[in-house]
């Protein structure tokens, strides 16, 4: 029964320290004082702080560099030249998606995060070969981290005739949201991407997921769209937006109000906490009742030189972004990399009660809000109840 | 003679690898297959890269509440309720500027910087009780780190009186710079305040360094104040402007124009990443020939919670916050950290260079840009010669 233990002297939420059973991989008691039956395995966690497992919301597990030596980065500013540039390198280095999604996967774990949504590139080039890397490595992981696939048509779908039907078939043989991107930016199709994308999430029963960097009035535009379909298809609930750029317009009074509709019809957003350029407001979701969930974005790939996966260290940039500074603000920026997370993938039994599945990071600070701002190394992670990492590393070895 | 040692197999700035020779605190030879005198104590660098020590240039040592346990943030969102609250609570909680002044120096040695620009208040509470905190701490440690004083007024010069006094107090007792803060939003006399603070520094013979926080035209207005006045004193390349948040205004046009003058001016600007609001952008001053240095701001004080004093991560942070991702760039934002505040410092000897002054940081990592955005623990710090920080902390310990 290794899914069984008992952790002694933890804190959740850096409250009073107390005891947490575990069994069957759920948390089945959290009181002071338990004593282990016979044959329980013990862990004294010396007062650290307890979270329920990390969430990495936005990521792009598949074309990751890691472990790959350092390599230049070679794009240009454009979006254009990064998804180009991406394309080229992709088999000029061999970024291979199974062996990059399980060490960025492993990475992220030994930061705590117990579930990612990644967003995996479908198109005339790749094919179905990503969806089915990052599959295999969801599979080989399943009982380490848990891992949702978006099938992201990254170099345009409507401009780019043959990815719609892969990314149908990307969705036949699994994929758990169906991805879109700018649809005015990139595709120039605005009504053709989000009605192909409504059309195959409803075939599927599956969510939607987009990536909208438009910024300003063409972004709100797209927004309007996709406000629309989500109504019109009743998929509220069902139905986030990657980035969001245009929430960040200078036009606030017209920001604000695509937010209130935003609320209305339970459409999530997803942040990587952009800081160099205007993006969603923390408080104004927070105070308008929209979910928002944050991601590492691509890391150490070939969009970028910068991200390790840590939430921790995210909730901090969230934080920073957003000029949070008093501990519940804090506390906020990191319920979006937990909570926010787990809302937008519809974890089941998520959080710290009796009953929830004991997905669970152990932080050596002192408040919630201290661990964020110095994100130490996880001194414990554990998945369905197993020790699946320890002090900042995965226990698996990566490839 | 613990100043001279040899380094052996280090890459400077990630070129090939070689051997180091420091005699009498200085860089004496940079050449490979060296071998080392009698009794001259010997490193093993294990291709380390070598960068020369960081430079802090903006942060606030007599204010940290690093190692006072955790304290909840308590000041409200406007300045002058952080200036306020701050006040009380030097007197509630004890923040003992040369205990605390040393507890961060510490800190930030560990992680590579070897030279520190610090702004210390003067006020009318607290008078020079600040300054001599941080000065005796400049003296205890004059062998571990370089601190440089700004007699700082931070609750206002004009809309204070007596503060200008304690000012001069604080240049006759030896503080090196002469400090101001938003001469229009929080003294509203921009010339009594400015007109002050030039003369003050040609009295004492003294640099300048300004906290501008005004945004857009009224922080140009001070600005184009600040730099009829440097013209007129004659203290071109002595004058820090620090955030100078309204070089981040909307007219880009106009900002453009700001920083022209600035680089015929030779004024510095000194900027702390700031990711919350606009900044001035990095790519603009470097292509105008503006000096950008860098700091931490505040580390976890009554302002806020973050910071730790890593000018590697503040690098990366900057970074971001320009949207640099080629190697060049972000290498940049490193030159920043390092050369950056040097010059603005002005410190002798700094580089690495035969007859350079060995404050040298040496750094687990493939390539610069690698150490920017890992920023993993310093292997080795020295300053002057002698090692001064292991592995991430200062050899001395913290009060």
């Amino acid at each position: 029964m290794t899914d069984t233990m008992l952790l002694q002297n933890l804190r959740p939420f850096g409250a009073a320290a107390t005891d947490l059973l575990i069994e069957n991989g759920q948390i089945a008691r959290i009181a002071p004082d338990q004593r282990a039956g016979e044959g329980v395995p013990v862990e004294d966690c010396q007062g650290a702080i307890l979270l329920p497992g990390l969430v990495e919301a936005h990521t792009h597990l598949d074309k990751s560099l890691w472990g790959m030596g350092w390599r230049e980065h070679q794009a240009g500013p454009s979006l254009r030249d990064k998804i180009d540039t991406e394309r080229r390198l992709r088999r000029e280095w061999d970024i291979d998606p199974h062996r990059q999604s399980t060490r960025q996967a492993l990475l992220s774990l030994g930061h705590g995060s117990t579930a990612i949504r990644s967003h995996v590139d479908v198109d005339t080039e790749t094919g179905l070969a990503g969806i089915a890397g990052v599959q295999r490595t969801r599979d080989e992981l399943h009982d380490q981290i848990d891992i949702e696939i978006v099938a992201f048509p990254q170099s345009g779908l409507m401009s780019r005739p043959g990815t719609l039907d892969l990314l149908d078939a990307a969705m036949q043989a699994g994929a758990d949201v169906v991805g879109g991107l700018d649809p005015c930016g990139i595709d120039a199709d605005p009504k053709g991407q989000l009605d192909a994308i409504f059309a195959l999430a409803e075939t599927y029963g599956k969510p939607i997921d987009i990536h909208l960097h438009e910024a300003g009035e063409l972004g709100a535009f797209s927004m309007e769209m996709i406000l629309e379909r989500t109504r019109a298809h009743g998929m509220q609930g069902q139905v986030t937006v990657s980035h969001a750029f245009c929430l960040g317009m200078p036009d606030r009074d017209r920001a604000r109000a695509l937010v209130a509709d935003l609320a209305e019809a339970r459409i999530h957003i997803a942040t990587v906490a952009t800081v160099s350029r205007p993006v969603p407001m923390v408080q104004d979701l927070r105070d308008a009742g929209v979910i928002l969930c944050a991601g590492s974005d691509g890391i150490r790939d070939t969009w970028g030189p910068y991200g390790n996966g840590d939430m921790l260290a995210r909730a901090m940039l969230l934080g920073l972004r957003n000029n949070l500074r008093a501990d519940p603000d804090v506390e906020h920026a990191l319920w979006c990399c937990s909570w926010g997370g787990a809302t937008v993938m519809g974890l089941k039994d998520y959080g710290i009660e009796e009953g929830c599945k004991a997905d669970l990071v152990l932080i050596e600070a002192e408040t919630v809000t201290h661990a964020v701002v110095s994100h130490p190394p996880r001194k414990l992670v554990l998945k369905g109840g197993r020790v699946v990492a320890r002090d900042g590393a995965a226990l698996k070895a990566a490839p």
